[in-house]
């Protein structure tokens, strides 16, 4: 197992930033993940910054105190002066590791750039985020076989499991127009639907409204069209990643799917968490990629010796809900599953190359989406359709609300972190979005 | 039946541009397609640009001659000065429908603004195209019943057509990427593919390459997230139409596309016709949908009464093949197959209002195709795999070769044009594309 580590991963460094230090915080100072913030409520332009503890530093403000003078030329100017993360997505990993490795020695205790940053920071809690990137192109995956395998239980209980997806990194192009930030609030979608025993469709609002807990990828550096990128090269393509919550109604997809997939029932939102972590602070926490003796082997464009023992990534994926009824009484979010990053089948790497083997183009800001990570015991399941074994077993929450699909008012939040013996905890935040009723017909 | 008509429609009308009026051109002063073009092999910036005859005439310095000036104002100004459509397109089709009225009086025989406007016309000849727009998002649809039925025949035997197929304008996400503009050549894709009684896939470059012959559409003014666009307002939101060649690995296709839809096997290229030509150039050439008496009555949010008479369009489409040999020896491009748009199950308007009945949010410049427009007689079919019958009935040449699938070095040309009594010829160009050997393993 070969994974480069350097000085940031130390599990010793503090930052000047307290909050950075308490040992829960999602932001210690190994992690550093890129965002676009403004002030809540603020006409304020949105700009690049960094969270750290419960603080967020301002990366054209930095440059200003002179953080990245060593490494600084007109293009990386322009690139965190931009409202968007593309201009330095587009730059490289290389690029983004000096950055984080500038800014690791600026935040630590001690550090003389301490007084120059200190009035710079805004507090998370003051802050509203935008997307981190324009994202020219959304690709959802597929990649975890006990979703694959639950969810093909229900929509052909003949075929749960078709034969293509032990070869396969199946993925399907997504909608980018639909894709929000955390706190992305949307109505119920209107469509058509086929009820069991009808023979004519149904038409008005979804009735099965469900979440699907997904790893979101964004792309780095891009490749020119007719180009693949092999697996050795496709970390290198991912700047970094973020939570996904694919919102899904499965009696609309159940009616349209076939045969050119998902559409209406997936494009109405999506939402994401607003902090990207780059590979190079998850590197800690990597493991073997998840593959029984029964499975194949991957075929050779899609093998490598060193992913195979470090392609995965151990990443702790928690979801929960808040009802309306919920909010009003203080009660807090009530965790529905915990699941983990690392069973899922295809890694990263494979979904880069797999997704370019054919010479399709990736552009700087492009996003993946890993699909639903359902862990192999039923509680880990990444979505309602599987924890409620399709609508038939309700959910029964400690106020005495049930659910089986997602009702109006209802908030999903979304979690995830990494630890490990011997490194720190670091995450994801959150992303949380919430359904409004439909509008009216 | 009712179709609004206004003066830039008049049979009469003739401009002093004189390969405008030769009967035969697709631009004559009734169409007035917008494009994007510079002089080809210079480095200018792109520009906006509309076609007359074989001229194209700059929409900037048409501008500064004062073509608009009864319309001007500062978004307008911004808009023509762009590099692409999207801001134009954002302004509505009123505004396009003023311009066009503008060029229309600017451009006709005796027109005061000949002078100032003929030293600016570039040949088309000389002329080189970029993508008429950014496209955000584009969409891919499925809306002839013809090839829905003869492809599902192929791929599904028992199950040729869908029990949602006369109900749902199905329809899936494309990939935007790698969308490119008449010229455009490209690798033969690489890929898994599932020979007949294999075992285990293979991997190689694609076998079974494929056109789709299909109308795009380009969006303008787009809808807020949440808002659906109802039928009486669908076609306000359509800019206008070009030709689109969906490239597709069959064998590529048939094994990566269960569940969840086609993939690689489409997004390695797609090519479009540089012309937008407006729906208000269309106006003319408008049919009533196609529907059997056996079909079912759309579902009241995909009806209305007036598009139920004009909501096709009357639009030959022609596709051509010249392979390598072909060009060496001066033989044009061959015939495969002529069809027509007016054949297609769902319409335009219906696409938009589907799209959008969930929510999902179209904007400026996102691009819908329509599928592949397969009539109802064999000879009609917009895919190779329908004339060849899956690959089994090649189709032989006058000089002697044959094909059942693409060939590297094979040139796919597209043509569309509509014509009438009592109205002229109006055409989109043409869109032609290459495949290229694959790269080497």
């Amino acid at each position: 197992m070969s994974v480069q580590l350097n000085e940031t991963h130390h599990p010793a460094l503090r930052s000047w930033v307290v909050s950075a230090n308490d040992g829960k915080t999602d932001f210690p100072i190994q992690n550093l993940p890129f965002g676009v913030f403004r002030r809540a409520g603020s006409s304020e332009h949105f700009r690049i910054g960094v969270a750290i503890g419960d603080q967020i530093l301002d990366l054209t403000l930095a440059q200003q105190v002179g953080v990245f003078s060593t490494i600084m030329d007109a293009r990386l100017a322009h690139a965190l002066g931009a409202s968007q993360l593309n201009a330095l997505m587009d730059l490289g990993n290389a690029t983004a590791s000096a950055i984080r490795a500038a800014l690791s020695h600026a935040l630590r205790e001690g550090a003389p750039a301490q007084a120059g940053l200190q009035p710079t920071l805004v507090a998370q809690a003051d802050a509203e985020y935008a997307l981190p990137a324009q994202i020219g192109d959304y690709t959802d995956f597929y990649t975890s076989v006990h979703h694959a395998t639950s969810v093909g239980k229900l929509f052909r209980p003949d075929n749960p499991l078709l034969p293509n997806y032990k070869w396969v990194p199946i993925g399907y192009h997504g909608r980018s127009s639909s894709i929000g930030v955390s706190g992305q609030q949307f109505r119920r979608p209107i469509g058509q639907t086929m009820p069991p025993n009808a023979s004519t469709p149904s038409f008005g609002p979804a009735k099965r409204m469900d979440y699907e807990c997904e790893v979101g990828v964004f792309i780095g550096q891009g490749n020119t069209l007719g180009d693949a990128i092999a697996m050795d090269e496709a970390e290198q393509h991912v700047f970094g990643l973020c939570l996904l919550n694919d919102w899904s109604a499965r009696d609309v997809q159940g009616w349209e799917y076939q045969p050119l997939g998902p559409f209406l029932a997936k494009n109405f939102a999506s939402t994401i968490s607003p902090w990207v972590v780059t590979l190079e602070a998850l590197a800690p926490y990597r493991k073997a990629w998840a593959r029984d003796a029964a499975d194949p082997q991957p075929l050779p464009y899609l093998d490598n010796a060193n992913l195979r023992d470090t392609g995965a990534f151990d990443i702790e994926l928690e979801v929960l809900l808040q009802t309306e009824k919920m909010r009003q009484e203080g009660m807090p979010a009530q965790r529905l599953s915990l699941s983990n990053f690392a069973h899922s089948y295809w890694t990263v790497a494979q979904m880069v190359t797999h997704h370019t083997v054919n010479g399709c183009n990736l552009r700087a800001g492009d996003f993946l989406g890993s699909g639903t990570q359902s862990g192999p015991a039923p509680e880990e399941a990444g979505s309602l359709l599987e924890l409620t074994e399709g609508g038939k077993k309700p959910i029964v929450f400690a106020n005495g609300e049930q659910r089986i699909f997602i009702e109006d008012g209802d908030s999903i939040i979304m979690r995830g972190w990494a630890q490990k013996e011997g490194a720190p905890r670091i995450g994801f935040g959150e992303v949380e979005g919430r359904l409004l009723p439909a509008r009216s017909l």
